[in-house]
């Protein structure tokens, strides 16, 4: 045989779970896209189309449903450790899960005056809207041993309209950008940010208070950092999260430089005093890096940030 | 000549411009997306090929740049109207404009308490986070003589977790549907809202006071109805919105219905009590249905929604 | 009751059926995407949620598999003729339904020369490649008397390299575009045409020959016409359409000019000799009319080009 | 500092080329999408915003129009080598270029025939039309000593009628899929496969001639593997790349598995012979796996079909 099979992983893809919790009369939502991949002894379904060492992709998919009864949905970490442990443990063949989720977020609807009187409260229980464009992001992995766990987020879209320059730059014969000394800072982040929580034998991080923080300090870094360039902003992220989270060793970002355009309004006979913008969409600048804590090393793939 | 020119309409689609306004140190956003069609005498173009009469779609490109900073942008509906009345009375072939918007909101970033004690606020005056996932959209018609102002969003994406039921419906030979008595009812809000506003001798509506009460009203009646179908919840929330606003006349919905089954987890010794659902894509249930203030006649178009 | 019930119509959309026909050992495939909405009387269910004359969404959708099985897929439009007389004519309450669908084309895949000599042909006779872009659209419509029958397709590429030139047009004060004598004209076609059958006493189209030949002659109008503005070429794509098929009076296109910009290669010393171009996305220009036979209505929506 | 600087690269994504070639009266088109990262020296610009080290990305893009006009681009590999090489050597600082490209294929439009007599040829040699709905991708590495080239495609939709079966799997709790005996098997292909060509010393490959020769025998294995499980005709694609291609030495897959699911007729009395099928979107299998020539190392990364 000339050829033979390298790294192999199977599962069912994009599960879309939806699990209500009562409390009383409140309700709570969880509303997840979980994706299951597993690896182990598979050569002879990929050599010779023998399923004996096969769990179906469609069981997989069961798992996940029956599981969001079991176990319930405490949070998406924790709901794909539940998932990723089950399927190690129960079938010989598999030696590896990995689990990734979406989680989108939902809030409250509030009441009409009317309705507050009559419900007691100014928002309706059972009544939510979709929060932001962002979606929560997480991958468990486990071999049986070790669990690795990369959180993150993407598709959270920030804007500095001033305190950003860029100049100084090298300049070869191809190079006609002109410096900037106040320009718009936009970007669309992915991030993604791995746990030191490794072992059973460890204490768990509260992954929903981790994740509310990590963002938080994120924002706040973009926000408050004056930029010479956004991999320097990129930095002060990274580095934001993992002084203020212990629980935290490596971020990984990927940030395309959403430009806008200062608009030559001089045709016109106006001035454009950054005031007016074209927000271009390709091409685009793309800035990606891992920020580690000092003496760890890097586990998040490059294009981990893909997810 | 066997054939002969029907309606015809031009213009560039899709201008992406920001305006930032400064109030002090303060800034303030708005990112729209505007696309200008035109009509008129536009014969010759078409049978001939002659431009003489045609405005080249890039001079409309620049004349929404030259007036977001000439105008400002006050709102979507009234940076519309500057537009509309531009095209129409500056160029004698051109009898009709139809500008359409959308426009992407954004929240401020809140500080961290170290910077909030430096700069003395809460928010960073010119940090901003793109919020929801819906888009607010306007379109402006003008003839020279009358207007028409019809807005709306669309991806505004609502769940109630109870109160909704559907049964006592027809049952013909292909019907195996059970019926429900507790189910889950969510769809992505398309709307489209039009104004009695037609004339220039009318005072105009405040836009961005009724854009925030119409969204109210709208989120408040699908959270108060309690359901028996998905099309006594849309007449509900056209009908709540015209008795709360005298601007508006007439409401038009596309209102997919996002069916979240529920899981059936007794093959595997599980009750599933209105707990676990599998949120699924297509197909959908599609309810569409324009209401109006009675005495006057429709004009959004069935498929209008599509804008 | 200060509001009424205007236009309303209701069904499940995107229904994906794939029906596979077998010819002895070869099989043929239709792949096709059906929405349902019917209109009819149904107030009941929008002012009190009664469900007494509503056929469920769910209904319609088991109707779309039972028919590919009980008539087959002839053709997209014959199938949404068999659906929309059905649910007109054995649902009292239903007056008006409208059927859409969208058809995905697919391409045999070829043998290799040992399967060949083994299969004895050149094409594997149940193996299927998904075949270009575009999608094949259409749009049934059936009040119990009339039929209209509206075909279509979206998202077919087309450039032309040259032959195309922009020049003559209106200068005002926002103008700033040069004059361009040979340019690239690039678009994504999206077309409906109306048949002028209407009538069960009339003879039926052949669909699939008649959609062959309108797309024939579409493309070669396209890359034949000199053109001086995409206005001209439209037109000319819509007339070819009409002079040759008899059983066509009406088209409309919406063509976004998809504008290939020529990049200034200067600041390298470097000359452009109409051979680097940046393919821009947004903002593009816009160009939608219609082209009738001479002598009948038009009755295309200005935007159903949307479907 | 207790944070530090991992792996990073920069450089603008998405550089929309498309390059006219004249050969007589005959254009040649080539359609790219160009994505620059560049790696080396940048511990500066992240640290301090320090953008001595940093060729602005875009510079990049310039030199990406700029070699399209003083190279060519005979074929998407090289001229992502052109590019590769230039970064590393041009620019002390840069250590490391990592080229993507996606490459967008356009067929010739056929002539009228009036037209055909005209120009003497059945094709129109300056029109074109967007081929398929798969986009060929390579991506270029290159570390000033040694290259890799990652080629590819992806979207790529595919479909077996039959000579598909599934059984023999795994039976666990949560297992509840019956067993197939005559399956639809369809999947969208997205592969990348090594070339072993690693050094100017060697001869480099015939890149258009090999990417049609990989393409014809996956599409080939696809269509003659009689399958019992996607994993067993996922090996057949790869390794009957690796036997007939030498220049080839590594192929990843992820196929997703695009159930079409035999709908159940029997409620409305009819039997379903493996005819009427619904086309589920999600979840669905998502099968990925390397192939390799024996001996050589695996060097393409798990999640590189993210590409």
């Amino acid at each position: 045989m000339a050829t033979i099979l390298g790294q192999n992983q199977y599962g069912k893809a994009e599960n879309r779970v939806v699990k209500i919790t009562r409390d009383g009369d409140t309700h709570h939502i969880k509303d997840l896209n979980v994706s299951v991949a597993l690896s182990g002894d598979m050569d002879d379904v990929h050599y010779n189309g023998s399923n004996a060492n096969c769990l179906p992709t469609d069981t997989t998919k069961n798992t996940v449903y029956a599981f969001a009864k079991e176990y319930g949905i405490e949070s998406a970490e924790q709901f794909g450790i539940h998932l990723a442990r089950w399927f190690v443990t129960s079938q010989e063949p598999i030696k590896r899960a990995r689990i990734r989720i979406e989680e989108y977020a939902w809030d409250r609807i509030a009441t009409s005056e009317a309705n507050s009187k009559f419900i007691g409260s100014d928002e309706v229980n059972h009544s939510f809207v979709r929060q932001g464009m962002e979606t929560r992001v997480t991958q468990i992995t486990y071999d049986g041993t070790n669990w690795e766990v990369v959180s993150g987020l993407k598709d959270l879209v920030v804007m500095n309209s001033t305190n950003s320059e860029f100049w100084g730059y090298v300049k070869d014969k191809y190079t006609t950008l002109k410096e900037a000394y106040d320009r718009i800072l936009a970007t669309q982040v992915s991030a993604r940010w791995r746990f030191n929580w490794s072992d059973d034998e460890q204490r768990m991080p509260n992954w929903e208070k981790s994740y509310a923080e990590v963002r938080k300090h994120m924002l706040q870094a973009f926000a408050e950092t004056y930029s010479l360039s956004l991999q320097q902003t990129l930095y002060q992220m990274g580095s934001r999260i993992i002084n203020h989270r212990s629980e935290i060793d490596e971020v990984r970002f990927s940030l395309p430089n959403k430009h806008h355009f200062l608009v030559d309004l001089e045709p016109f006979g106006l001035k454009n005093d950054n005031e007016v913008y074209f927000a271009a969409d390709r091409p685009y600048g793309l800035i990606e890096a891992t920020v580690l804590r000092d003496g760890v090393d890097a586990r998040i793939p490059v294009d981990m940030t893909n997810l």
